[in-house]
């Protein structure tokens, strides 16, 4: 039997903007996505924002691509339909879908809520669902997820500052949560100020923490000291300024995905620091050993956040009133944004208008 | 006015084997120490470890070395007098000195009992103490100490096996507390099975946990399961071995020194496990980073540990009765157990008996 196209193999007719090969190009695309399941929702997109990550996915560059490709992990939306044994939404409930649609529900990584870490987890794109389909991400109408990898978005957030915190958001708040860097008064360095990088400082400054923003774009220090509230500004070729600020933090949240020195940033951590890497340079980094003994120091990584925490977090953010930066573009711009994407032309996420601009 | 000579320097006589240049070979040398000040302990020296790091430093291999050098950071003996305000110890009472004889006292890492992590910690041999003089180690008559950096040694403990509990010990007992690996039922591999890798098996069997032992030798299999207690052995070149390992261990205490790749440990790990370097490759290792990120993993580095700790540990092998595996040789050996030492070539210890063989 010859396998279903793409178009049949649901019954339930979608469109979005999909990849087709490694140019990444992104352009009209028909699909299909499952009928609603009793555990499932159904929702119509209304925002979906762009992540680095969409960019490496839709040219292949991790090599885990397969196309047609729709990307989008950043999904937020309005209920339309809810499985008989859904409990946790209604029809008209605003809601979000991150990084993740599925795991196995079994493993250490799932019972302690680390979804994320799940050795099964499924991506909420280009990859294989339980059903042996492929998922499709959020560039697209609507949306079919199960109710567990559903988040509620409250109702004072606006939904489009709101969708990068589904996976921008969480990738920062998680290990800042983890690695104890949320006490006030502790001193907390970001480095990068990009799309991670400045919802780590809304959240870090949130928690009560001293934020110094680490960048190598003297250019930037205005716009982190007077718009987003960081305490300080650090240039990291300024060696007079990295010198004076040695030992001086218990934490650095690294959002940086090039391949850079690790060594500076592990001098300015305190005894017992530690620094959380949460972009992925292609290439391994250079671990020098000597300081992290000297120190007690740690190097970690972070990979998102399970779904309860995923829920927390958004629930913190419309506390604080935290949302991502964002320039709002309509559907046919997205080629244009993911080259201005490439070159870190925009403050500080682009998000998609899909309810407004999204035409078949 | 020209300097004093190492024999007039202070009133108190003293003779031991000293290092006089790169070559690292070491012969008798006279020199002295200061009067016993007030809240100064003084011993007679009975036993010292020889770590390895006496030989890189005997050396100048780190490049921090002063001659002439006498090494031996892992002193145990009796005490022969205390200052008028040394209130925990009394002549008579068996003590030990580890790798530290001074800190600052004032800093974040002294206020927490971290003197290990203090900026101006002072080393036991080659570094400058407080009065400006040169510190001598261990491979000596006698030691004066202040009482902030004397050990007690319980009195079930052997002298001889104890001492080298005072830096290959707390090297590897800190880490196993610090970073939760201390839980019973916990899986921890320890990789390297020398002076540290030897003792962290013991220390991790005494807390509960099951030891896996990581070693690039298969001739050490059955010491590692049948003497040492260890609960199953790895060799790092067994493709199918450490596939089968691959995200099993809570933790991994890393004590090989030679630059090794860390990439096959961290698959090692579980979720959010932890890989702690204690040995000190001299360059940079490889850090994969996408791998960190995936399993929320942590690379960590410790170095030795605090006073409190370093007596909380003591007092812990005294109840477990936890000892190194040595070999005790004479004084006047000592260089040939330094060649041995480099070639891997003792079981797992050599202790010099200072009491009975330095002879003046």
């Amino acid at each position: 039997m010859a396998a279903k196209s793409h178009e049949e193999e649901h019954d339930n007719k979608a469109f979005g903007w999909a990849a087709r090969d490694q140019s990444g190009v992104l352009s009209p695309f028909q699909f299909s996505r499952r009928v609603t399941g009793e555990k499932d929702v159904a929702f119509k997109v209304l925002f979906c924002g762009i992540c680095h990550s969409d960019l490496h996915m839709a040219k292949n560059e991790w090599g885990i691509s397969t196309y047609p490709l729709v990307p989008g992990h950043e999904i937020v939306g309005q209920v339309t339909e809810v499985g008989s044994k859904v409990d946790k939404f209604k029809v008209g409930d605003k809601v979000g879908v991150g990084g993740l649609v599925g795991s196995c529900h079994s493993c250490d990584s799932c019972s302690n809520n680390l979804e994320n870490y799940c050795p099964e987890m499924i991506l909420t794109y280009s990859a294989k669902y339980h059903d042996g389909t492929i998922t499709y991400g959020g560039y697209s109408d609507i949306m079919v997820a199960d109710e567990h990898f559903i988040v509620r978005i409250p109702e004072n957030l606006p939904l489009d500052a709101a969708a990068p915190l589904l996976c921008a958001g969480i990738t920062v708040y998680s290990p800042l949560r983890f690695f104890d860097l949320d006490k006030p008064g502790m001193h907390v360095g970001v480095v990068g100020l990009g799309g991670l990088g400045h919802v780590a400082v809304k959240f870090a400054k949130a928690m009560g923490v001293k934020v110094t923003v680490i960048s190598t774009s003297p250019s930037k220090k205005q716009e982190a000291l007077d718009h987003l509230g960081a305490d300080s500004f650090l240039v990291s070729r300024d060696q007079d300024g990295m010198q004076a600020a040695v030992g001086t933090m218990d934490g650095i949240i690294d959002t940086v995905s090039a391949t850079h020195p690790i060594s500076p940033l592990i001098g300015l951590l305190k005894t017992r620091g530690k620094l959380v890497l949460v972009g992925a340079p292609e290439k391994p980094l250079e671990l020098p050993v000597f300081p992290l003994l000297m120190g007690g120091k740690v190097v970690g990584g972070s990979g998102g956040g399970g779904l309860k925490e995923t829920q927390e977090m958004i629930d913190f953010a419309a506390r604080n009133n935290i949302t991502a930066d964002i320039e709002v573009i309509s559907m046919d711009y997205v080629n244009t944004a993911m080259e201005r994407l490439l070159k870190g032309d925009v403050r500080y996420r682009f998000v998609i208008d899909i309810g407004n601009t999204l035409k078949i």
